[in-house]
């Protein structure tokens, strides 16, 4: 099961780190954009082309550092056809370096809409007797506020195939205050809870049949860096989900900040950064590496970070 | 703005549904799959291919009776970059037709790639300075568990480009009660409220600035059929609020559900219908037209439709 992959990497490689590829035309090297613009014009498939050659050279550097990458597919869909093409290569390609991919796609929907999607992400589509794999991502991300019947098609595949998905508790951007910190009347006993404590007590109560050698299920949580007080407890209340943790770095959080979210075995967290490793070469402490050096500058990062939280 | 237009084509057809075309192959006649599978094979090209003669077979046979279609995209990403393509084109062959689209994407992200999801599908990409439509639907669905930063993109492009979206308040199916019945602590002033009422008021405080003139924002809600009650006490408490109505028919919803999500003026739904229509041909009281006519049964089930919910 690909949980446990997960974590003895992080351990083998001491690197709860995942690389995220959220590519953004403006911080992709001019070289790598005008070459490209230049034979293929600024159309989707230039677009798309960049972002693959960029990809390619980041997970090239970065590879033997990090346990995974996590594309976000909202930046490849946007180029629609030729996007989702990029994104599918990014996923293989990075696979064939020998890491793990966890597709930030954030789906959600009713029991028959969501089998498809998982089945496209993590299955297989079944066309007339024939099996096939689409995406095929180890791992992906999905959003709970449809309810059980839209996250069970995921935790058959999980099953079927080993994979592992990781459901949105405790987001680390602002607004997830709107919905996620509303305080729940009768809770356990007749005490109030937050909103995502709840959903917290749910995403364990799913994963309850997927746990693996590690202790940890097939089943993960999405734990926002930005909110430590929040992790601890949801870290206290979860001891079997493995959190996927963003918000470090740009967003604003901190190695301190994370202290809550390992446990006692200094395990249970992958903590995400995006920008922070693939546009270091645009950022103080690594442009001297210089636009040229851009995927030098992102391993240069990685073993920042890494020294960061695992000092 | 595009709500306004849905508006008065309901009013001019007398029709307030939007054909789901949800394309399923276990759904398509064995003559146009046969088809096609025998010269391109049973691969994801093949079953995009037959879904997209499927479905303009469908939006010929309907397209004058309502005034949008929802084309549901997990059902077309399952089947990667093919399937993509397909949805793409879809979307755009419904318009050629005269038909308004609601994408039903269910996409929910922090800003920054919340913003790509709606340049994407309703707005424009920009590469280079060289400016994109690539979904292009007129309406999409949006998931609200992240909060208000994860909607704030979608506005500004309904604001920019006429569009408009639906936002996920009380879900159709039996997993709704998991996230969105809970009771919240300290609604207004100190009583409780189910947490999809707390939902309902963002919406409609998200939508204030966007009101066209039949009085309703282009920040509209998705309302199930499956809980009239609810439904009911929403449209009280929304009164500016459009509401897409997925659940009726196969999922249980019956016309007498629908009577309290009307307002007074007998406005405020689109109801939609998938299986029911598109897969009418192979339901009992249209058997009678044969697979070969299933286009035509799917448009007797649109009458009857518009019969039971506009007596």
């Amino acid at each position: 099961m690909l949980m446990d992959k997960l974590i003895e990497k992080i351990i083998e490689l001491q690197s709860p780190i995942v690389v995220g590829l959220d590519p953004r035309l403006s911080q992709i090297p001019r070289h790598i954009k005008e070459e490209v613009f230049s034979s293929q014009g600024k159309t989707p498939e230039g677009a798309a082309a960049i972002i693959y050659r960029f990809n390619q050279a980041i997970i090239n550097h970065i590879c033997d550092l990090v346990p995974a990458v996590k594309p976000q597919i909202a930046l490849y869909e946007q180029f629609g056809k030729p996007g989702i093409d990029c994104y599918i290569k990014t996923v293989e390609y990075a696979k064939s370096k020998g890491l793990l991919v966890i597709g930030d796609i954030k789906r959600g929907d009713i029991a028959s809409t969501a089998e498809a999607y998982s089945h496209g992400h993590i299955g297989k589509v079944d066309i007339e007797g024939t099996s096939h794999q689409i995406f095929d991502e180890d791992f992906i991300t999905v959003s709970p506020y449809m309810g059980h019947d839209s996250v069970e098609p995921y935790l058959a595949d999980c099953k079927n195939y080993g994979r592992g998905i990781f459901v949105l508790v405790k987001t680390s951007n602002p607004g997830s205050a709107d919905i996620q910190d509303m305080m729940i009347a009768g809770g356990e006993g007749s005490q109030k809870l937050p909103l995502y404590r709840h959903v917290g007590n749910l995403v364990s109560d799913w994963g309850r049949d997927l746990i693996g050698r590690h202790g940890f299920s097939a089943v993960g949580a999405v734990v926002g860096a930005t909110h430590p007080e929040e992790g601890k407890m949801l870290r206290e209340s979860m001891p079997h989900t493995f959190f996927l943790v963003p918000g470090y770095g740009a967003q604003g959080g901190t190695a301190k900040d994370l202290q809550g979210l390992f446990n006692k075995d200094r395990l249970g967290i992958i903590v995400n950064s995006s920008r922070g490793i693939t546009g270091a070469f645009q950022s103080d402490p690594y442009k001297n590496f210089g636009e040229d050096n851009f995927a030098q500058a992102a391993r240069a990062a990685v073993l920042d970070m890494r020294k960061d939280l695992m000092p």
